[in-house]
């Protein structure tokens, strides 16, 4: 079997992937375990795979062998280590896309709930100490739009159809996708924004997707619209969201992710309006999120050992 | 037909009862609409039913006349107009149970997402102005016990369903309830409350349910436990509750009902730790309000005209 290096993040107490757990899981024998720079040399000279997170293997780019076979990132985006000229040619570059999907769902769904509740308004009213009500009808019937249709955004989609809502999906071309009622090309995303009573962002950062929610696509969502960000925070421009919602053109965001993060104190966006701040947590699960990014690894290296191409590969000629 | 007195509530502009509205529904013609008490008397002077919701029927207790076959509340909860000593003997009492179930169910829905993900801490860490990470899992194989099995409770089952939870619901007796995994008597209510990660409150208020989550109740319950109360607040020893919010025994609650409403304010209410307050809109839905009340209405006179027990009859022995 091939010899695998893990490389965890010192500070991860969450997602690391243990000996144990690498053992547990049948993982090929012979695998090094570090989180320092001096086990990251050691553990790779002579390995044929690489397993570590994105930030995690930042520092580290220009040391990565061109014997490697593959690089297995435990993160969704690839964006942290991108453009990929430090990849050296031959070696496959996956991403863990898939694992985030059940707990990202459920965060789109809770997304979507507050805003249709208007929680941001009653949150605001409690913290004023008011008795204020906002009285609110249920999610049937109102319009999901996704932008980004892969794992992430499919669980949304679904968690929007639980509450008996429509789904439009926007991607690079207008492929039907079963989780969306309706699929556009991205070059057509300004003819469903009027639609779009929630907008999902949960698409990869590339330099395409870059401020794809800008000021003018603001503006060509409904009144009252709710906006949820799962993706990057640079999908959005994010200092003409926080103007929207202060002048109260939008109904509230619920935004996990935002640029730059940790989010400075003091920073417009903590007390922007009827805007709910998570701390980019929204689609990683610490009770299987190192056992399932250790399932996806075992799943791409058995394909690989096949002939076939892995299911995560990534195309960093998209970035995705 | 019989003759139809409608009192809506003066200061009621989300749900109110319109002529246009009745029309459109087929109400029987001759009906009559007031909102003061001059209105009152005129219209019920010589009406078969009357139709209002607790809170305007309140004052004019007194003022029913024997002659009246039925009084239809369009409210769920009858505990406001109890006792029925004021009630003429042959008048039926009829609530509006089922109306709120949707609404209802996605307030629960809401309720329980957050209080998974952890949300009353980390709007606590947003109001703070701090970036402070919650690593949370999925609802999936959680349990919820629901407090009431009526038309609320079950919408509530039914929502921790769409998400793959396990169901107990505690009611008068144990019979068994399609929405829910298990059921128990009331009588066993502290068995199943170590079983509680999440309690629903959503049962009538009468002199049994006073107060049934006490503190020793809360004691029972497991550490991080969330609670949801969308009954009424005196199910809840309030104060004990806010007392094991703040020691940080309970994990959070998102409450809709209080003693007193509206809150007052500077009540410690306002500023208990991992409470979300929602003021007391979690049920009404204002885009079918009205309607569905008339709709309901006119089924339990069809019943009643069949010479059958209207499906919404409250029995008065019980308060629901």
């Amino acid at each position: 079997m091939p010899r695998i290096h893990i490389q965890n993040k010192a500070d991860d107490l969450e997602s690391k992937i243990t000996p144990e757990l690498w053992q547990a899981l049948g993982g090929p024998e012979g695998a090094s375990f570090a989180e320092d720079e001096a086990g990251f040399r050691a553990g790779i000279a002579d390995a044929a795979y690489l397993i570590t997170a994105t930030s995690a293997l930042r520092p580290y780019r220009a040391l990565i062998p061109g014997q490697l076979r593959g690089i297995f990132c435990t993160s969704a985006g690839m964006d942290s280590i991108a453009p990929f000229d430090w990849l050296p040619q031959g070696t496959m570059l996956m991403n863990n896309s898939g694992v985030h999907a059940d707990r990202g769902g459920e965060y789109v769904a809770m997304a979507l709930l507050m805003l249709r509740q208007e929680m941001p308004a009653m949150i605001a009213a409690q913290q004023r100490g008011v008795w204020e009500k906002h009285y609110t009808s249920v999610l049937r019937g109102c319009t999901l739009v996704s932008i980004g249709t892969g794992a992430l955004g499919a669980a949304g989609a679904r968690a929007a159809r639980l509450f008996g809502m429509k789904t439009i999906g926007v991607r690079t071309k207008a492929e039907p996708h079963p989780d969306f009622d309706r699929v556009v090309a991205a070059a057509d995303l300004d003819s469903v924004l009027p639609l779009a009573e929630f907008l999902l962002l949960a698409a990869p950062l590339t330099p395409q997707s870059q401020n794809i929610l800008d000021a003018r696509r603001i503006a060509l969502l409904p009144k009252g619209a709710g906006v949820i960000n799962i993706g990057r925070g640079a999908l959005i421009a994010q200092d003409a969201l926080c103007d929207a919602l202060d002048a109260g053109a939008l109904g509230g965001a619920v935004l996990d992710v935002f640029s730059p993060e940790p989010i400075p104190p003091g920073h417009r966006l903590w007390t922007t309006r009827h805007l709910v701040i998570t701390p980019h947590v929204s689609a990683d699960d610490p009770a299987i999120y190192a056992s399932d990014s250790v399932k996806l690894f075992l799943e791409n290296l058995a394909a690989i050992e096949r002939g076939e191409t892995p299911p995560n590969l990534v195309d960093i000629s998209k970035g995705y």
